[in-house]
């Protein structure tokens, strides 16, 4: 057993340095003390767990001379100083710090081989209930806004702790609305720039809910004219976590059936979105971003254990590749994925409907049919371990022979 | 415009050699003439392009002089002198070479980014009718070639031109039976050797058909006692193009339902497969290979417009997976899929079966039942641009947000 404490961090791999991130107790506050470089950048790339309230800074204290043990180790400590509060500063009510001591075991044979090996605690942690909520919003703002929480205090009572709305929820879909209903949203946005943020945040708190607001149009506050389709993610304490920008921008013309155009008013975003919950990591994407499966790849190999699509398929493209994707997703990568969908609309834009969650094996374990409904499902932690064990390609990867693809995702944001 | 012949090929990016390999005619002969080690190195790791009889070398006379012509060309002219026989050597009747020019658009603003602008010839070159013989092999081993003959010989009555048989289908599948039914496959093997080599290449010849000799037990010349789960493929010369050997051992363990364990008797193979037919590149993997996404990937971006498993799904696994992991695979990278199984049997190894054929965007074209039957369907080149138009999602990956999974793929075999 070698401390980690004094070990000097430069020496230690990407993975274990995500494992730690991954592994820190939720709600403890880590201080990061010293300077280090390299965990720096992986803080940065991993914005969205740190920017998680769970988890502000580390402290760990570095130091090069116990680097050679680390490579004979097998196993070793980390020391942590936490403090019980959820701020983002020293606290300096006198109080001192807990000292917790968490032990890794090294993924000597690992080398990105086996990802259940260097990600044991990127997993599902514990059962959690997750409701996805199916509406369709129509033109009144306050109104979509009601709808939310008429539907988020619903699924609340059936026990959901992460509550799921869908693509778009707070405005019609279009490219013709997102400027009109679109909202600025710095780190703390005022109430009059973005009523939606306060109220999903009162949301999250009143119930005591991971909230993932499906998306709505966000303004770009440096950048006029600029607008992004928008995740926005609170925590049980009514904090803002993080937010997720659609990636992939729906732009696709089939002639005689769809042709739309989000490029023509959106900006894409520029990151994979992964939050770490108590009951786990959770990574977002919104609609489209589904159709790209390295980005639910990367998300699973950090160690997501539930990836979450607010989106609002087509009744064309719904029809042949909703259900689809998500087991696919699903089925690739083992982990549970959820597809919230608005409700089909009579006029405007139609969405396919049919909100759906399904299991590490790829089967859907609750879905909605095309109108308004919140769809549940319990997420077991021995569905996941099942399901890896049993049919276990996350240590069967023939990297030698494909090479290993986390090997180029950019690390820096 | 700038002459390809004259180019330092040490200065093109790998992409560009690719599509080179891709783009050469069928059936005209191209010999290597420069010591090029990077060619060479290409042409290794693409051994299954190159052994194919249509293309034996490739001659591009190099020369550094045009190296900086090349950053600034958009377009080139490649100088291929050809002949139309179709043997591996110079030939030595005389005959002078056949000049051809083919001129390549320089990806200029792809970087890895626009698949389809890489490899435009790398898909679909026109419609082709493909069967799946979906048939269970007995412990006879000439009654199985028997059964393939005769189901080849049905299958090229209905005029298919690419006719897939069904893993191991030469011998029972069982970890018990491969050493007994194993061959052993030397580039040319006698007749001793492999009989079934020898029985493939004839099919072949005699319906002029490329033939996807499923799977079967192969013995390891050169390492007694060392098996491989191997496909053998041959083109409508009766020339052998090459094999596949299973990459991913099939070992599970769902308790109650099904244990398996492959690697107990057979070792993997180190490969990604992938031959150049007339009709257009067609990788191949086998069985639970198709688990792995990025295999499919890595063939899809080389060019791939078919992706074809022998598989022997069990019924367990075939009923959760079989259909979802062809259609994934075929959605996710827009290409043709088929499955080929073979029948249920009674007794021993119980195979799930409903071989299939998956078009481009992921929708069944044929499905077999349980028992003995041919599944065909016609590759259109049409369904995959209007897949690849309608979505363009292979034009539309962020590579700056996931990276480049091609960047890692091993270039040297």
């Amino acid at each position: 057993m070698v401390p980690l404490r004094g070990l000097q961090l430069l020496s230690l791999p990407d993975e274990l340095l995500l494992q730690i991130v991954a592994f820190l107790e939720p709600l403890s506050i880590i201080t990061l003390h010293h300077t280090c470089t390299r965990l720096r950048a992986l803080t940065r790339s991993n914005a969205a767990l740190w920017r998680n309230q769970c988890i502000k800074q580390a402290f760990i204290d570095s130091n090069p001379e116990n680097c050679p043990q680390w490579n004979r180790a097998e196993e070793l400590e980390l020391v942590i100083d936490t403090w019980p509060h959820n701020d983002i500063d020293w606290p300096d009510d006198g109080s001192g710090p807990v000292r917790k001591v968490v032990t890794f075991f090294k993924p000597l044979r690992a080398q990105y081989r086996t990802m259940s090996e260097i990600y044991p605690a990127c997993t599902l942690r514990q059962k959690v209930k997750v409701a996805l909520c199916q509406f369709a919003a129509g033109t009144n703002k306050q109104a979509n806004l009601n709808k939310a929480s008429e539907l988020v205090g619903q699924a609340v009572k059936n026990d959901a702790k992460i509550v799921v709305l869908p693509e778009c929820f707070n405005s019609p879909y279009g490219t013709s609305h997102f400027a009109n209903y679109a909202e600025a949203i710095p780190e703390h946005p005022t109430e009059e720039q973005s009523p939606t943020f306060h109220h999903l945040s009162s949301l999250a708190l009143q119930h005591k809910i991971y909230l993932f607001g499906g998306s709505i149009p966000e303004a770009d506050l440096e950048d006029p004219g600029k607008y992004y389709n928008t995740c926005l993610i609170f925590g049980p304490d009514g904090n803002f976590i993080t937010k997720h920008r659609k990636v992939h921008l729906f732009d696709i013309d089939i002639p005689n059936e769809m042709t739309f155009k989000e490029s023509d008013v959106l900006s894409p975003g520029k990151h994979i979105t992964m939050v770490n919950t108590t009951y786990g990591p959770v990574a977002v994407g919104i609609c489209y971003d589904i159709r790209f499966a390295e980005m639910a790849m990367v998300a699973a190999r950090r160690g997501a254990a539930l990836l979450l699509y607010p989106g609002a398929f087509s009744k064309f493209t719904g029809e042949m590749h909703w259900e689809l994707l998500a087991r696919a997703r699903a089925v690739d990568n083992q982990i549970f994925v959820g597809v919230c969908s608005p409700a089909r609309a009579e006029e405007g834009y139609v969405a396919w409907g049919e909100s759906m969650l399904v299991d590490c094996k790829g089967r859907v374990m609750s879905k909605a049919g095309t109108g308004e409904e919140i769809v549940y499902a319990e997420l077991d932690p021995e569905n996941m371990e099942n399901t890896r064990t049993h049919i276990p390609i996350r240590t069967q990867r023939r990297m030698e022979v494909y090479g290993d693809m986390m090997k180029v995702v950019p690390t820096e944001v």
